[in-house]
């Protein structure tokens, strides 16, 4: 939940009249998403989320970002749609900050996913990593396997605060992932946070993905991996076999899995709950003096790599021979 | 900015499920109002707020907020209409808080007020009183005159922390403010709370007030006195008297004031500061620890106060002769 930047009444008229939207009829700061700061935005001729891009987005990456989104959308996957001004500009400068107005999508993100809601998210993984074939724009992944370590040694210091010994476990583990990462899989744009906020569902049917601001080139399996994490964990911590074996039927349904893909999952979803304890352990560190943010426990993610580290075989995924 | 209450799925379906406003489209929590939680719903039907009520608003004085929200727009105020479920409730129960549903109204609230904006808003809030006139449900005003001390006791230890003097200075206020309070001033239901937020624009008029929490009985110039402090000083905290002249002549062209009326003007706004630097005088000696709301400045209704203390003639508010 965030809104970090208001939006004078005057710069925000003078920023509209570049869009051809017609009137502001409303506009609402929305309390989800902490990375940037979100308005539901109405005018004349509908409704579309305006975003402010905070200090955390790289300002550089936001081409990326807006244009995969154009892309994805052209290549039918359902997305935000940036809107273009007269002078065909995705983006521009609003309060002091860089700023787009994507289309509304409309639908609700599920807060405890069913097995059914997991194929859907499955099939729509894949359709996007196809979709995203012939985007020729590139990201690297600043999270990914070469960001690990770095993004540790910031918070090797303060780990055992959180948790005694878990300095020590991530580095074993670090050393482990390294030594045993596939480097050759099939790889290109991946969502990189498709978590179930992520993803909005009407009518029971999945309706469009959305926060592509962590999207990047790395491998598609990997973002599967991610989407294990995300979607097939009880609340109590447990793994449910049933909702990971509809994920993975899903994804296979649109885009099927090598054998090299399939044999590397529980490596690549290990790596990845990894990375979300890194970044978590990182922001829970450094909560900010009289932050409007609470920090999510790192912890659900250190649970989360001792199971993968534990069930590494794709058959505990569910996984059909 | 504040959602306090996570809405689980199961629990939001069976709620709406009483309304005849066909399925959920979209649920999203809104980053303003720190008393509730707001959420903007879409369903099949249109747009509206459901608000699930928070601790702070007394649950018995919800029944007075939405008839009174009902008994406005019936009399032709542009207010949220409570939207009514099929055995007639207006006010339910969802994730453990009372909770309502209201129409979505349209427009902008204004960041920076124009004498324009202030004479709209006169005019507005003197509609407001007329139309409030056979509202037959009472409600006291907890935050009136009686409720000043009581609330300053609270507060008196720390107040020194916050200004050197001002807990003396605020006792004083209070023992010449209870000497000189007007009495027998024309009554009735009053909005108490009409600050720029709680006002919406749509291109160039207003288009409806909103937020009903804090309506209760009491002194209609009163209200106007609140609407000054609201309204008429600058960012640098100086008095727009072009802003006040606008605002009193507003509300003068649709309610006439009295000759006691006009004369108290003074008082009552000052009494009105007085409440307002002693309600934030409570919320920022009471910051709660993890507090996701940053409490507002104390000590800009303490100036305001000194300017009604210092400038107590109706000339100052460019009150015509």
């Amino acid at each position: 939940m965030a809104v970090y930047t208001e939006v004078p009444d005057e710069e925000l008229a003078a920023f509209m009249a570049r869009y051809p939207l017609g009137d502001v009829r409303s506009i609402k700061g929305i309390a989800e998403g902490v990375e940037n700061s979100n308005y539901l935005l109405a005018t004349d001729t509908g409704q579309y989320i305006l975003t402010l891009y905070e200090k955390r987005v790289a300002e550089a990456d936001l081409p990326f970002f807006l244009g995969l989104m154009d892309h994805l959308a052209a290549g039918g996957i359902s997305c935000p749609l940036p809107v273009h001004d007269r002078d065909d500009n995705a983006l521009n400068r609003l309060a002091g900050r860089p700023a787009a107005i994507v289309t509304w999508l409309e639908g609700v993100w599920v807060r405890r996913p069913t097995a059914e809601h997991c194929r859907a998210v499955g099939e729509a993984l894949a359709a996007m990593h196809l979709a995203g074939g012939d985007y020729t724009v590139r990201r690297a992944n600043s999270l990914g396997i070469a960001g690990w370590r770095p993004l540790f040694e910031g918070s090797r210091e303060g780990a055992d605060s959180v948790r005694a010994g878990l300095a020590s476990d991530i580095g074993h583990e670090l050393d482990a992932l390294e030594a045993a990462w596939p480097r050759d899989l099939p790889a290109g744009v991946i969502h990189a946070d498709l978590f179930p906020d992520n993803v909005f569902f009407l009518r029971g049917e999945l309706s469009g993905l959305i926060d592509f601001y962590f999207a990047c080139n790395d491998t598609f399996a990997y973002d599967l991996g991610i989407c294990l994490n995300a979607w097939c964990f009880e609340g109590d911590g447990a793994f449910n076999v049933t909702k990971s074996r509809a994920l993975i039927r899903g994804y296979r349904s649109v885009r099927p899995l090598s054998e090299a893909e399939l044999t590397s999952l529980p490596i690549l979803a290990r790596g990845s709950a990894l990375r979300f304890l890194l970044t978590r352990l990182h922001d829970w560190l450094r909560v900010p003096e009289g932050a409007l943010v609470v920090p999510k426990d790192p912890l659900e993610f250190y649970q989360k790599m001792c199971f993968h580290r534990s069930a590494d075989e794709p058959s505990a995924y569910g996984i059909d021979p």
